[in-house]
């Protein structure tokens, strides 16, 4: 890892909202062009310039390390080889868009697995667009861990990855993601909630040197299970690994009353909460709003960050798109990158 | 319906906050002294006022509707027959609580039942103390629910119910309640998904007088199912009995992705949500705070409403219990009984 390298950017989907977002960051952080490097089209970010005002100077770099040279109040830019096409019409679903959105990802990825970016925050990709250019991963977080399983040798299951999702209220774990709530209530097991709880200590002493993290554990059942009136998971998995993560000295606690919880923890009570299923974590990080909630994935070898929202394609070129997650996305790897 | 009757309030258990509570309702709000009577053995209801502060003289009255006679700031109490045993010790588990406090809901839902009292109000029970006296009834709900249907001539399983929370910010209705999540998913069909959407639609067009409700409908997966992706109940029952209900006038929408439609209906995008799980709607509800927080039934043939608060056995008597849940649902039921 070269010292003070920047954090690495990529575009997104060229027909969303991501490129203009970007846009928009140098403008609201001037400072941040010698600590950025925006993978992406040339031809797509000046289009995205233009249809944000213009006036921001777009700075190709030749290689990672020139950013920090640059100048404040420009966009500093490694560019892809331009695209074969005329350029994707904005809002709509396209396979060289997806194709862009790819490769953009690839070489930023790339950058961070070599030590020449410190960081990695991606821009909303379209899962329709990926699907027409027959990219077989479903979305960012997938293809973030084949290519890092690959760097070290190991088959993509053997890196287990979770979601974090976070606001200046709330932050949240996910136990599992995109699956059916049935499929979801089977991968609570003993040994999968203690490596979420591994993963997640990991993150918080190494990534955040954050030593004391305070962590709660929801239940999976209506009132934690009700000593188990209600349900048995928490009986048998979740206190079991709770448990066991904390005689490795990991400071989890529960598992609470999933109805509570995340008020507990929004009032200070825990620093995070580890929710069992997708929209037990969702519902109350979304529920003020989605401005500013930053995603992060945990158990990658390095960092990486996204905005908590979609390509947006009705906003695109719009210049309506609200560039507050997106920011935080960046401030968060920021902070977060090893320096 | 007598015109002008009053709302009946029961004392809840009585080694719990619920009549510390009370006292200070008629302290707070001294023109509700009209308008209520507390079904309460008196010992209890003097200790209560006396933990208060005292000062509140107690209106012990023959029959319901002196009630209207009665002058501002006194408590209206219609005194259940006297405990045979001493007054049960504050913040324990007892078998005189739980018989006292579930003979006050007796005798408060039979004056609803009969028509001598508007609506029904109900302080906090304790399941402990239920089980320790031998009484049957998991909750308030079911206890109601048999009365109900005793009344009307049915069994109780022809009088379905369901459990809706609202605060300032958020209204939801809860498809299941206290089962373990399996069994909540098993819960979510056409048929009766329908039919919680009929009992939402009764309850606000009959006992609201608000023919417009605006209902959102959550899927039960994650995105709502992303379209089979991640699970089939949006799609064979969800969707379904949203289309049956709207054939019937019901103004329901959706099925919605869980994790922004309470987001949304917070934002005034709709009314009031339907939520498929405990947690999904409780989890929103309480997330802001428990304080305003107010329960009602949906399905019995009268208002019933309660505070979103347990007996909390480690505040009582301690003059720290916030009453704010309390008097909201009390504002509630005298804006929803039929008058």
């Amino acid at each position: 890892m070269i010292p003070d390298c920047p954090i690495a950017i990529s575009m997104g989907d060229p027909a969303g909202v991501g490129p203009e977002l970007i846009a928009q960051l140098f403008r609201l952080r001037p400072e941040w062009s010698s600590r950025c490097v925006v993978v992406a089209d040339l031809a797509v970010m000046r289009r995205a310039v233009a249809l944000t005002g213009g006036l921001l100077p777009l700075a190709v770099l030749e290689h990672w390390q020139q950013a920090a040279e640059l100048p404040p109040r420009c966009l500093p830019l490694l560019a892809l080889p331009p695209l074969a096409e005329p350029l994707p019409p904005l809002g709509q679903i396209s396979a060289v868009a997806g194709r862009a959105a790819h490769a953009a990802i690839e070489c930023a990825t790339q950058a961070v697995l070599q030590g020449e970016a410190a960081a990695l925050v991606t821009a909303p990709i379209h899962k329709g667009a990926w699907h027409a250019a027959g990219i077989g991963y479903p979305g960012h977080t997938e293809m973030l861990q084949a290519q890092a399983a690959a760097h070290l040798g190991l088959r993509p299951e053997q890196l287990p990855v979770r979601m974090m999702l976070s606001n200046p209220d709330l932050r949240t774990v996910l136990h599992s993601i995109h699956v059916p709530l049935r499929q979801a209530i089977e991968s609570v097991t003993q040994a999968r909630v203690l490596q979420t709880l591994q993963l997640m200590q990991r993150h918080f002493l190494q990534v955040c040197a954050w030593p004391a993290c305070r962590i709660a554990v929801a239940g999976l059942n209506p009132h934690a299970g009700e000593g188990g009136l209600f349900g048995h998971e928490e009986i048998e998995h979740i206190a079991p690994a709770i448990a066991a993560a904390r005689a490795e000295g990991i400071d989890a606690h529960g598992p609470f009353a999933p109805d509570t919880v995340f008020m507990r923890a929004r009032r200070g009570e825990f620093d995070v909460v580890l929710a069992m299923t997708h929209d037990q974590g969702l519902i109350p990080v979304k529920y003020l709003g989605l401005e500013q909630g930053v995603n992060t994935t945990l158990g990658l070898p390095f960092v990486r960050t996204s905005p908590d929202h979609g390509t947006a394609f009705d906003l695109a070129g719009s210049g309506r798109a609200d560039p507050a997650s997106f920011m935080a996305a960046v401030e968060a790897a920021l902070a977060a990158a090893p320096v």
